[in-house]
């Protein structure tokens, strides 16, 4: 058996436009609050596990997680750097939950940050996307957006989702940023504004049809940790440690047009069922969630393959509130990739921060009520490899 | 307590100058031989750790793990990468091990490669020199062969060694590699042709002083993959299953010239020591070693910091003949990174691969006589991250 692992604390850099720190800088910063929250000192970390996904690309850089142990005076754990394109923080995160749950280290750090905006718009589309097919998707010009905009036609189409569906998702992103410290993005936007109006045109214009700005995540510089302990010792550091319940990853065929449906994201399922099973709870038992809606259209179909809606109904949900903060799902109260931000390795740790704050009930104008127990999940690639996770609070 | 791990199969690409195939096939390649020498299917294996170091920046592919999941068709199984300079190797098969120790994998597939040759020589040594410290040493023009030659200075100041002793590591793994048909350089050298004779002047000329063109290990293309299980359902696929008996690993400061003693290298010091711990064994009952010689002096280094020789004294030994295949403690049977070559990538799960074939009776011409208990330890950036390994055959 597994030992039990739980999150003893967290922390994040604020997410933006960072040209004041390099990217081992914000490793540094959110280290460091992670550390200070757990109340653990360098001693007590006996393995770090960074995630990024371009800092050889973006920062020349390499063996960041070697770097930022000796940053840290972590020196000498053992410390490695986890690539697995968007998904990399989750994959982290489930490393670490692995290190503690076989019993060889007790107290692992979990680090993940990516500084994206100083390399220019065409340059960074061109570096995510290299995590498509290399032969049916890449060399044909691919881009994460063109992939998503097909997907969302596809729904569309098939489930009656419009164009107001997808602004709402981001409304209610926007609004739960304004609630966030860290977020990259703090700018109300309103349905009327981005969609219903004839300014919306000019407002929110199309970037890869039928997807506009607004259902976007933007490019962000930023990064996130969380401390693991072994559940048995967590209790030496906090009165509030929050359980890892359930683990899940699954991968998908990477080429999306190669699926049998290209509709079902496959690993969300799979990943979610995988993680549920593991904590004994079901969709229904969840209190707060939180997606990777890196693409408005995301946070809908995720929402409904990690089973919390039925196939084809979360537009529907979002119509009616249901997951608002306080409406009966809660999907994104951090603001999601879409207002929160998105510096790509950084996400699938900023995601366990924010549910570890929830359950905690630390997060202030955007707690939600009596949280108990959450889900994540983190897409990589256009969902060819998700992690998914359900926490326990003991708040 | 850990779940004991054990390895079942292993398998290599041929390392060398593979104009023939992509990363994406070196990894095919390796990882189809390791699953029929393990007898396992698809669907056997549940999760897959990659190790690359340049993947992104060479190859324009970046999570490459879920491509080979993809590939190699074992949806859904989780997939990671791991880039750790060059102990990405060890790093990817510390994480398997972990995944199957924690009891929630039971089987589990590591391979590792790369494809350097391709990229211009500058362009490779500055891309390996990204995993040097950023401000102390990269932006000062600080190489991998640089700061080696530097240590290599040192060491002879300190120790007494001479430029014939780095010539006999190189002639020794150069002999092996003769033996090792997947070796990337056959080709015979002696004492007298690069270090005696005045011909040796233009034989090995001098690269970095006082390192010289065989004490360096080349620039190759290749993949190296292990399958690992529960030391339990071990037996259900091989009757020679190889026991991971003792995993380590540490980091150190990352600027060589801010440790409290340059020629100590510390991080192989405590992860072989963590290694052999957890093994209750010692390094005297080592039948066969495998060590991370991608500059001669390295190989004599880590064997003395490893436990192997009183420190200073490795140089004798290799004069009497004592790492030979032959002699009472073989080191590198496979040529080492000096012959066998160094796709950096690959290199650690390469020492884990040939070991794996030591333990089985399966080395060929260099097998080395009842091998039961073999040792390797995985160094990457200039020893700022080591992993070893301590492994029990059943042969």
């Amino acid at each position: 058996m597994p030992r039990e692992v739980a999150i003893i604390g967290c922390g994040m850099s604020q997410f933006g436009n960072r040209t004041d720190k390099s990217l081992m800088g914000l490793l540094k910063e959110a280290s460091s609050r992670a550390m200070q929250h757990a109340k653990v000192s360098p001693a007590d970390i006996s393995a770090l596990y960074v995630s990024t996904m371009l800092a050889g690309e973006l920062t020349n850089q390499t063996a960041v997680a070697s770097a930022l142990a000796d940053e840290l005076t972590l020196i000498p754990a053992a410390a490695d750097r986890i690539e697995n394109g968007p998904a990399s923080g989750g994959s982290a995160v489930k490393n670490a939950y692995l290190a503690v749950a076989s019993g060889l280290f007790d107290t692992v750090l979990v680090t993940g940050g990516e500084k994206m905006r100083e390399a220019a718009g065409d340059r960074i589309t061109d570096l995510i996307a290299t995590m498509t097919h290399p032969t049916a998707e890449y060399v044909n010009g691919v881009t994460l957006p063109s992939l998503a905009a097909m997907f969302t036609r596809l729904y569309m189409n098939k489930y009656g989702v419009e164009r107001k569906h997808l602004s709402m998702v981001a409304v209610k992103n926007h609004d739960n940023a304004l609630k966030n410290p860290y977020a990259h993005i703090h700018r109300k936007i309103t349905l009327e504004g981005i969609c219903l109006s004839p300014e919306a045109e000019v407002n929110n214009p199309v970037i890869a049809d039928p997807l506009r700005l607004f259902d976007m995540c933007p490019i962000s510089d930023g990064a996130a940790s969380v401390v693991l302990c072994s559940a048995e010792k967590a209790k030496d550091f906090t009165d509030k440690p929050v359980l890892i319940a359930g683990v899940g990853q699954a991968t998908d065929i990477q080429a999306v047009s190669q699926r049998p449906d290209p509709t079902t994201l496959n690993a969300v399922k799979v990943s979610s069922q995988q993680a549920f099973s593991r904590a004994r709870l079901q969709p229904k038992d969840m209190d707060v969630v939180e997606l990777h809606d890196a693409f408005t259209i995301l946070e809908i179909a995720e929402s409904e393959d990690a089973g919390f809606f039925e196939k084809g109904t979360a537009h529907k949900a979002i119509e009616q509130g249901v997951t608002s903060i306080n409406g009966k799902i809660p999907i994104n109260p951090s603001g999601g990739l879409k207002a929160r931000g998105h510096p790509v390795g950084a996400t699938g740790v900023a995601q366990v921060v924010e549910l570890t704050w929830q359950l905690r009930g630390e997060a202030g104008e955007r707690q939600v009520k009596d949280a108990r127990k959450a889900f994540c999940c983190n897409f990589g690639g256009f969902g060819n490899n998700v992690v998914s996770f359900v926490f326990k609070g003991e708040n």
